[in-house]
């Protein structure tokens, strides 16, 4: 892509969407993730409109020019990264709540409205949009969409695309799709809104979401549970869940992460454990029983201490124990590998056992927080990234991470993508028929290869 | 496709998979909807194993003969039935629970397994599954998956859809496919299962499915409520969901429809009532609170008599009345045609009124009973099929119905999918550039178009 072609792009929109200036590309040109390389984009098209999204599709496609989408660049797997010569098209911009129909219990948003603002917007009228990613406080849901994100939500209430009812979805060649419906139910034709969703900008720009809304839930109570051995957690986890019990929250951290923690705010945590459980309940008056119930299960399987808030307030504080994991990883002062493997319940004990013996073995430090009660794991490998020799044990560390994920039946990723950080894992994860159909899928919806080249699907 | 076909295809497969008597192919040749031709099959295979499912779709893709995949032929839509020349490709012998996992709530089924079958056995181990269509009791969980089944549970529970967690997938040319995961969570790559889910067959066969479970619920208590006008208990669904209560089943019947149960079985429902509502809750010690607010939601809106049951015996006796209408509209010796429109539930006024607009326009009877939680409608026209002007204007009316939940804002089938039948209103629901896509997603991943070709999409 050349100044000229930057001059045509500026033609086909209106004033103040094409931005060239190489310091204001420069700062959009990562997201969040590490060992991801950027490339040098050659603009940035900051949409104000499915119209704005549309004549840039149309424009790229006839001109083959790789387009970047991109939201909050909150990400963690790199799909939003520039690559060269391509338009970054940010949708940040587009960020009007269109819609909150508090009797059919829907919203319609644009995807540059913040997670946060639409869970605050909803909660004004009585409602509640469940997906909650960590990034929540700077994330859009339209990159929520394209990540299919989750969030600490999920064990009793679900994924981002369990809430998306339909779609506006621009196409490679412009065109402009509705998909779904904004219905309880629909079934008219094959489901165009998932797989738009979690396809990382691949497949089509999505310019509009009808979300799902629940009713408020009651305001959770919080327990959490200190254990002697990791062993003792995960049995926690899978005993009280096999119990018939569906907590709104049911996390884990390990001993580095608390230690972590107490760093920047004393808890007043018990020392020498090797992992604390977090669980909430937002059933209202059978939440206490709940919280027994979970009580008595960590209590028989070794429980050092467990302590059951009766307030909503100061569940909210011991909740802040787990949010505070990601700033406590960074004050760490080191580069962080966040990994996201996903393994049935029953093997998060092997799952944390295993990221000792990788820590052991690779010398690196490996933390472990994470969405306990769905087995969605957060392996951080936090390693110094001036020495080359640990900055490529770490590079193994991850890998060894996700070679473990697997071999205990899970996911190379559980909720943050594949983007381009896991691609060629996808290629060890998904079968032979399962690779040929997606790129076939790709191939049919983006056949000059201009949406998101070389992110998601390995190989050629 | 001759005799010499079916000679080559009985060499393929082990003994007894193949049949080609003219009666057995008769009896396969039709599922259960009304107004949809099916030609006459060339040959009838009972699939075993996955195998013999790769060993058909390869040789018919070779041979560019089209393959009906077939469950229990209990589908309203027509996409069972046979095409001139095909292979019709049962799935009913594959009727494994391959494994239930209590710890992970999660079940391994064969796709010929009976949804009512998988619900006893789970119900065993102290587990809930939910999707519970109106065909439970015959219907399998392939079909389920391939219709995207629903049932009256979705306005709590969700559709069938949301309960897939991984397929193995027969391609059409004859490769494996395993879509999805174990896991509660995972985003690596395309969601090909929900892409498979709710394709009635046409771009995968679905040889084994991975399904979520739940904790069961406590028993449900019922309550009913009937109303002199429609628009009472429309207002009254609204008002209880919107007052943040999730009911485990919240269904309509009308006039109509009460009055055929009640010519089956006397229930003993009050006379000249416009409409009934049928709730359930099952939250255990709440239950009863939340049955008193509908009570007083049904009350303040009109409702001339309200039933709330305390006890679980006595609730399901209640529910009969919903089960019997099926029953009760076959009693009244007519042909019925059964629609499946979804609408945004404060419609559902508007809904009722127009179906007693197209009755009166179209001299044809519309009974109509259905979810009403979910704005899902299934209008019945009764018609006399001996009667061909009859017959006619029940097609007319068949239709008006469709166009009448598309001017809503509804879907033209909310959970007994397209098939034959709605075909060319798929046309209509969806736009230019969804029509574009699905096709080109049909022929990316079926190319010779021989999966159940004609079916869900409309023209070439």
């Amino acid at each position: 892509m050349t100044t000229t072609d930057v001059a045509a792009l500026r033609e086909l929109l209106p004033e103040g969407r094409v931005f060239d200036d190489p310091d204001v590309l420069a700062a959009h040109s990562r997201d969040r993730a590490t060992f991801c390389p950027s490339g040098t984009p050659a603009a940035l098209v900051r949409a104000r409109s499915t119209e704005d999204v549309s004549a840039v599709l149309r424009w790229a496609n006839d001109n083959r020019v790789p387009v970047v989408p991109q939201g909050a660049r909150s990400g963690l797997s790199g799909a939003a990264n520039a690559l060269d010569g391509s338009v970054l098209l940010s949708l940040e911009k587009m960020d009007a709540i269109v819609e909150i129909d508090p009797d059919e219990q829907v919203a319609v948003v644009q995807p540059g409205v913040i997670n946060g603002d639409l869970a605050a917007a909803v909660a004004e009228k009585g409602l509640f949009y469940p997906p909650d990613p960590g990034s929540r406080g700077i994330s859009t849901i339209g990159g929520n969409v394209s990540t299919n994100a989750g969030g600490m939500c999920c064990v009793k209430y679900g994924v981002t695309g369990d809430f998306v009812r339909g779609l506006e979805v621009v196409l490679a060649d412009g065109s402009v799709m509705r998909t779904g419906r904004r219905t309880a139910k629909g079934v008219a034709g094959y489901d165009l809104t998932r797989l738009v969703v979690g396809a990382e900008g691949t497949l089509g720009v999505v310019t509009e979401v009808t979300v799902a809304l629940r009713p408020a839930s009651a305001q959770p109570l919080t327990a959490v549970a200190f254990f002697p051995e990791v062993a003792q957690a995960a049995r926690t986890v899978t005993g009280f869940l096999a119990a018939g019990h569906r907590p709104s929250v049911l996390e884990f951290m390990d001993a580095s992460s608390v230690a972590a923690v107490q760093q920047i705010a004393d808890l007043g945590f018990p020392e020498g454990m090797a992992g604390m459980l977090l669980v909430q309940s937002d059933i209202g008056e059978a939440a206490p029983a709940q919280l027994a119930a979970f009580e008595e299960v960590a209590s028989a399987t070794g429980a050092a201490e467990v302590v059951v808030s009766d307030s909503a307030a100061e569940g909210e504080l011991l909740m802040q124990a787990r949010r505070l994991v990601g700033d406590a990883h960074e004050k760490l002062g080191k580069a962080l590998l966040i990994d996201d493997v996903c393994v049935p319940r029953r093997n998060l004990e092997e799952m944390v056992t295993g990221l000792n013996r990788i820590e052991a073995e690779h010398r690196v430090q490996v933390l472990c927080a994470g969405h306990a009660g769905d087995g969605n794991m957060h392996p951080v490998v936090a390693f110094d990234e001036s020495d080359p020799d640990e900055t490529a044990r770490a590079r193994q560390a991850f890998d060894a991470i996700m070679a473990l994920g697997l071999s205990l039946g899970g996911t190379i990723t559980g909720e943050h993508g594949v983007g381009q950080l896991k691609r060629e894992w996808l290629g060890r994860e998904l079968d032979q028929a399962g690779l040929r159909t997606s790129h076939a899928i790709k191939r049919a919806l983006d056949p000059n290869d201009i949406l998101n080249p070389t992110r998601v699907l390995p190989g050629g």
